[in-house]
C-alpha cells in the first residue's frame, strides 16, 4: 500500500500517532524497530546533522534526499518538516509534487517566513506571514498533490511568536478551510497549559499534531485524554541523545588514549551488521551470485 | 593552509595522530571539539547511516558528498576511505580528482575487487586484486592528484583475507615502491599480535596506519613505542555510540509514553544550537541584515 | 496510471514504440512533444552531458538522478540505461529498487563486466559476463522488483564482443528464461543485415528491442515487417544534434564579435520561457500568491 | 593557479571579456574549445535543462552541482549566477562559502527578492530589496570569501524593474561602495541606448559587466570603445541553439520513421567520444590497468 493512504488509514482508524524525529535510514530504522508509528524527517535533525543551523540552509534538494533515503529503507510511514515551504506558493507547489514523488506520506508547512529561524531557538526570527498569504500556500500545496491520500499538514506558529490564543486559533481554522488535513500547532511554553487551552478550544473536524519538545511532562495518556490531538511527534530526542554518546565515548577516548574500554558505551559490531541488513544480502548473495 | 599540505606537515612532524570516524558533519564537528587530529571519513559510517550494508551499494558520489560536507565544517584535516576505488584504476583516477577538489586530505584505497565487502564481516567477500592490478591503481592514484601534497594510502587486506604475513609484508612493499603515502594495514584479528607482527617487521620510511576495531586491547602508548606508525584510526565508534543512545532513547520514550524522563541520556537544545554555529549566525544576523 | 503499468500496456498493444535519448529535462520533455512514445535515459548521453567517458565514472546516484528529474516533468514512460547494473547482482537489487521508487518504467542491464566501456567505441573493452552470472543480475533484478508491471530488459552486448550470432541466441534464450521482459540486442555493425538476421531467428515470445545509431538505414517500416520488435531506440541524437548546434553559434558568436546575427540558429526566449512552463506558473501565481 | 586569482588577473589585464553561459559540462567544454575566456553558469540555462522555470525553484545545491561539474572539466574559470543568493545575507554567506570551496572564481548576486523571477520574463515579478539591505548582502558575501581574489559581483535590477537611470546609479554606487568587485548592470531592452547611457555615465572604477540578449546589436567592439565594462556575457546562446537543434532532429525522425537522413544535423559519435576525454582514458589505460 502507498504510504500517503497507509496514513490516512491511521489517521483514521488510530487514536493517537506517535512518530519520532530521525535524520538518517539508521534513525529511521531504530524508530521503526522500536515500534513507533512513524518517522518526523526532522528539520532540525538534518540541519544540525550537517553541523549548519536550522535556518534555511541547505537546500530543499538535501532535506528531500535524506527523507526519501530514510523511506528507502523503512516501511513506516515518514512525514516531513518542510518547514516554510522554501518560498513562496509556487516553491510549495514544487515541493510538494518532489515529496510526493518520493513516496514520503504528508508534508508539514509553517506559516513563517523565509528564511525560517528555528521555533525554540531563544532570540530567534519568529515573523509570520500575513493568513492570506499562508491560506494560498496551502491551497496550493493540495492542488499540487497527485494522489488524493496525501496529506498536508499546516503548522501554525502564532503561540511561537507571541501572538496569543485567538489568533492561533483564528489561523488555523482558516487554515483547516483552506484544506490543510492536519493542523500541527506549536508551543514553546515550559507549561503544557498553553497546548491544553489550544486544544480545548478547538472545534474543528480536522485532527490536531503536537510536538512536546519544551513541554516534557504533558505525557501520551493525558494527550489521548484531551481528544482532537491524533499524532504526537518527538522531534529531535534521536540526535539529542546521539550528540551525548558521541561526546561521552570521544572524551572517554581521549583520556583513555585508546578504545580498550567502550564496551558499555557501543553496540558491538555485528549489531550494526545486522542493522544495516547484511543477513539479507548474504542470503542475496546466495541465490544470485554465480 | 590547504588541508593536504596541512595533513603532509603532521605526517613529518607528529609522533602518532588520532583520527576518529564520523559520517556526517555534527559527528565531524564533535571530533574536532575533542581534540583529536582529523576525521576519518568511513564507509563503514556512511554506508551504515543509510541504513545498508558496506558493500558498494550507495554510489562514490554519496561517499564523497557526505566527506565534503564535513569538511565544510571543520579545520582538522579529514581522510577519506574510497574502498576500492569504485572501480579500476581509471574509476580510482576520476575519485582523486572528485576528492582532492572537495578539499579532502587524503584518500584510502584497498586492494579488494569490486564490489567490496566490509573487512570486519565473519563470512564477507575478501577477495584481492593481482599485486600488479593494485601498484597501477595506486600509480594512477598519483598521476591523478594535483597538489603534491595530497596523500594516497595503500590499504592492505592481505591480513583480512588470511593470506598471511610473508605476502602482506610483499604487498606493502611493492605499494611503497608504487608511490603510496603510506601503508594502512588492516587486520580483524582479536589479538594484536598480527599487527604487532607487521609493524615489526616494517623496514620502509613509508608510514604506517592502523585501525584497532577488533584489538582494541592496544593502547596508544603501545602503539608510539612499536615506532613506524603515524596514525591510529578509530574507525566506527561514534556510529555505534549513537546506535545504542538512540535505541535506549527510543526504547525508554516507549516504556513511559512520553519524553518525561530523558535529561540524563539527551543534550539540551541550547547546546544542539550552539554546535550547529547559531551563535556566530546571530552575530550575522546584527551585521548584516538591515 | 503508474509508468511501468503504462509501458506494460504499450508493450503489449502497440506494434513498434519509439523511444528517444535524453540527458536532461528539457531534452525529454522535447521528445515528448514531438510525439515520441518514451524517452530512453542515455548513459552515453548523461556521461557526454558530464563531459565524462561513457565508463561507469560518473556514479549510479547520479545517473539516477537525472533519470528521475526527466521523469518529473514529462508523462510519458522512461526506459533507463543502467550499463551492467552498477557491479554485481546484489548491486543490481539495490539499483532496481531506487529506479523502480523513482517511477521509472524498466531498466536495461547489460552482460558487460564492471566497470563498462561504450559499446560503439572502436577499441572499447567489451568483455563479457559468465551466462549464468549474468542470469543471476537478471533473476535479482526480477527479484528486487516491487510492481509487477516494471520491466528488466536484459542487454545482449555478444555481437558487440564479436562472439556470434549462436552466442547472442544462446545467451538471449537463457535470459529470457531468467525472467528478462525484453531482450535488447546490440549491434555495431554499420550493415543492418546483422540485426536482422538475429532478429530472423528469434523465435521465443519475448520481445525484442534494437538500437540502429550504427545501421540508421534500417527504418522503422521495415523493423515493423520483422515483427518480434517492439521497440526502437534512437539512442543519442538530440545530444548529437546539440553539440554540433553549440559549436556552430559559439563559433559564429566569436567570428562575428557579437551575437547580433544568430536568429536562424536559436529559438526565441520566449519559446524557452513556454518549454519550462512559465505560463502554467504564471496562473498558479495568481491563483495562489496573495 | 586558482581559478579566482586567474579571473582577478584577468580582469587587470584584460580589454573584454567574452563568457558564454552554459548548462553542463560539455557545453562549458564546448565554450572553452571555441576559445572563449570563461563559463556563466546561466540560471535561465540550469533551471531550462531541468525542464521548470527560472524561479527559484531548484534549489541553491543543484546549482552548485551544476556548477561544479562544469568547473571539474574545464581550465577557464566560471562566473556562477547566484540569483538573489538564494535568501538573506546568512543564505548568501554560506552560499558563497560553497561556490569559493567548488572553485568557482566568481558569484553575482541580484537586488531582487526571494523567490526571484527571471529578468526578461514579459510580466515577471521585478521587485527589488531596498537599497540597504542589498548592501548588506554584499557586505555579508565578501565577509565570508576565504580567498580575497574570489569576486562579488552585484546585479543591478533597478533597469529590469523600470525604476530608471538614476537609481540605478545610486544603486551601482551603493554597491560599489560596500565592496562589490564588479557591477553586472541589467537591461531588457531592445535598444542597446539604455545601457549605454548607464555606461557612460558610471565614474567608478569598479568595472561594469553586461549581457546583451535583448539589444544583441551592440558588438564587442562598440562596448569595448564605452570603456569601463570589462566582461560581456552571452548568457544562454548555447542553450537556445541546442533547442532548436534538438526541435529539428526530433521532428525530422518523427517525418522520416528514421535516422538514415541526420548527418547534417548531427555530429559522428567519434567526435562525442573525443569531447568526452576517451582518448586521454585510453592512455591511461595502457598506462595503469595491468
Amino acid at each position: 500500500m502507498n504510504k500517503a493512504t497507509l496514513l490516512r488509514e491511521m489517521f483514521k482508524k488510530r487514536d493517537l500517532m506517535v512518530f519520532v524525529g530521525a535524520h538518517n535510514g539508521m534513525g529511521a530504522k531504530l524508530i521503526e524497530r522500536a515500534g513507533f508509528d512513524g518517522v518526523w524527517a526532522s528539520g532540525l535533525e538534518i540541519s544540525a546533522s550537517y553541523g549548519v543551523p536550522d535556518a534555511s540552509l541547505i537546500s530543499m534538494y538535501q532535506f528531500l534526499e535524506v527523507a526519501r533515503s530514510m523511506n528507502e529503507v523503512i516501511n513506516i510511514p515518514i512525514v516531513a518538516d518542510c518547514d516554510t515551504g522554501h518560498g513562496n506558493a509556487i516553491n510549495v507547489m514544487y515541493m510538494v509534487k518532489r515529496y510526493e514523488e518520493a513516496g514520503i506520506a504528508a508534508v508539514v508547512i509553517e506559516e513563517k517566513k523565509f528564511p525560517k529561524d528555528n521555533s525554540l531557538l531563544a532570540g530567534g526570527r519568529q515573523e509570520l506571514l500575513r493568513v492570506e498569504e499562508f491560506v494560498g500556500k496551502i491551497e496550493a500545496a493540495k492542488a499540487a498533490q497527485n494522489n488524493a491520500d496525501f496529506m498536508v499538514i499546516a503548522r501554525v506558529e502564532a503561540l511561537i511568536a507571541g501572538w496569543g490564543q485567538e489568533e492561533a486559533q483564528m489561523r488555523a481554522h482558516q487554515y483547516a478551510d483552506a484544506g490543510a488535513d492536519a493542523i500541527f500547532i506549536h508551543s514553546k511554553s515550559k507549561d503544557p497549559q498553553e497546548i491544553i487551552e489550544f486544544v480545548n478550544h478547538w472545534d474543528q473536524d480536522v485532527p490536531l499534531v503536537v510536538v512536546p519538545t519544551t513541554y516534557p511532562t504533558l505525557r501520551e495518556q493525558e494527550i489521548k485524554e484531551l481528544g482532537k490531538v491524533k499524532m504526537v511527534i518527538y522531534a529531535n530526542h534521536g540526535l539529542r541523545a546521539s550528540i551525548r554518546a558521541m561526546e561521552t565515548v570521544f572524551n572517554r577516548i581521549g583520556k583513555d588514549g585508546g578504545i580498550y574500554d567502550l564496551d558499555e558505551l557501543i553496540v558491538p559490531l555485528n549489531h550494526v551488521f545486522e542493522l544495516q541488513g547484511v543477513p539479507q544480502v548474504k542470503e542475496n548473495e546466495r541465490k544470485f551470485i554465480r
